[in-house]
């Protein structure tokens, strides 16, 4: 049996679908539908959201469950009317910090994926330019740079890049260790005066060699003496460097980006 | 004053820092210091972070605020000693989801930002692959396209492709209006197969030309005579070809990203 699940947000739904979606693996094996209903706004659209809310469970025989993050009170106390479990985010939280802080909250809708921070927004515009302009090796503007990424074609160095910079604002560039740059298995001379800045990307060679294989399916380049000649070399100029490592085989671009800031300590422009 | 909050998490962090900074935004006028405490996943850690936290709170002579997302229970109890206000996400949101669903809860860790979803991990690297590719009209590879975005130079096209790609694994392709295409004031050729998919992106003269002039100062580019000429241009081909449009002036990706998804009704490849 498959149960619906609706965000509802005032504003886009991030926070909401990030909440939700963070519960729901907890239930692993349940099926779940999952209905974004962003920008709930208005007393109107509050009651339209009830009113889907209600069809889908009548139809479906088992209530849906319903994680909010509206704001303003007059819109939470709409949405709780639904015939669902509702998961009142601010109704939980909101009252303590409140208690907390010894002051009240704005009760005002929309502030956390909006651009009311502009300084912060321009920092990830400004971020995410920046990794595309300096991605794969190109331009290499890595005086400023806060981080240049390094490995071999396909170790997961470009959306790392663009994630620390949408995400935290990051100014991260990246350099692919080029077969010129294997064969003499030496620092290549762009990256000697960044030293401090580099941080290098492992992928086991079964997993690169796949990941090359769905993109040139039997190439040499996807071939395992070649990965395998690739990952060894790389492997040697992080060490003979002394430059950081974080194999990428196993984990997420959150997961890269978060442990990358966990070992290097970088500063981010965006903070929560 | 600063408060300072903390983000603790067995994981990347992601979530915990998405719901505390979207209460953080409902206290305004007041500073918060933000410290992610990511991977905290033993014993050992949960104390030491709790002697961080604590640190702090006899420092600034004022509690810290934590917003917790641990899953496993004893790593809970040991954060939930902390001098501090502990705002338990799991311990709120779980048990309710459990009596409804019937079921325990697997209290395992990480599942929300690693690549346990392996097939919508996938896409969403696909994803962000294509929108790369098919970034700033290179490419074209429509047919292949979930959406495509067209706008004049910096109406925010290229970092929404990316953000739809990233988050929810669409195929974001962007085209932008050149000096030839709004000469000729018509649809540009390669986008007339493609009709259906176009999606338009607009903003006003005055903040187009404030964008453009910290890129090229005083260039013909950043004129008020080329911004306003380049803006009229484009909203009368949205207009004549039936291409829906956004504003994007006020907007962050996020919300850009938000209401394309609810106007066009595309299907996300990966859902929370």
């Amino acid at each position: 049996m498959t149960r619906t699940v609706f965000f509802v947000s005032d504003q886009t739904g991030v926070t909401a679908e990030t909440m939700g979606h963070s519960l729901l693996t907890q239930f692993e094996g349940l099926q779940f539908r999952a209905v974004t209903l962003p920008f709930v706004s208005s007393i109107d659209k509050a009651q339209e959201a009830v009113r889907r809310i209600n069809a889908v469970g009548t139809e479906e025989g088992a209530r849906p469950i319903v994680f909010s993050t509206l704001v303003q009170d007059d819109l939470r106390l709409v949405i709780r009317e639904a015939k669902a479990l509702v998961l009142d985010f601010f109704e939980v939280f909101v009252g303590p910090m409140e208690r907390e802080l010894g002051t009240r909250s704005t009760h005002s809708s929309g502030k956390a994926h909006g651009i009311s921070d502009s300084v912060g927004y321009a920092a990830r515009i400004d971020a995410t330019n920046y990794a595309l302009s300096n991605d794969d090796g190109s331009n290499r503007d890595y005086w400023k740079a806060d981080i240049v990424l390094v490995g071999v074609s396909r170790s997961g160095k470009t959306p790392t890049c663009l994630y620390l910079a949408m995400q935290y604002g990051i100014f991260a560039a990246n350099y692919p260790l080029t077969d010129d740059d294997l064969e003499s298995a030496g620092l290549p001379s762009a990256l000697q005066p960044h030293k401090a800045k580099l941080f290098g990307l492992r992928i086991t060679p079964s997993r690169l060699q796949q990941i090359r294989q769905e993109r040139r399916p039997n190439s040499r380049y996807a071939s395992l003496p070649q990965v395998q000649f690739e990952t060894r070399v790389a492997d040697a100029i992080f060490q003979r460097n002394g430059i950081r490592v974080l194999d990428t085989t196993d984990s997420s671009i959150e997961e890269i980006s978060a442990r990358i800031l966990q070992s290097t300590g970088i500063e981010r422009r965006v903070r929560p």
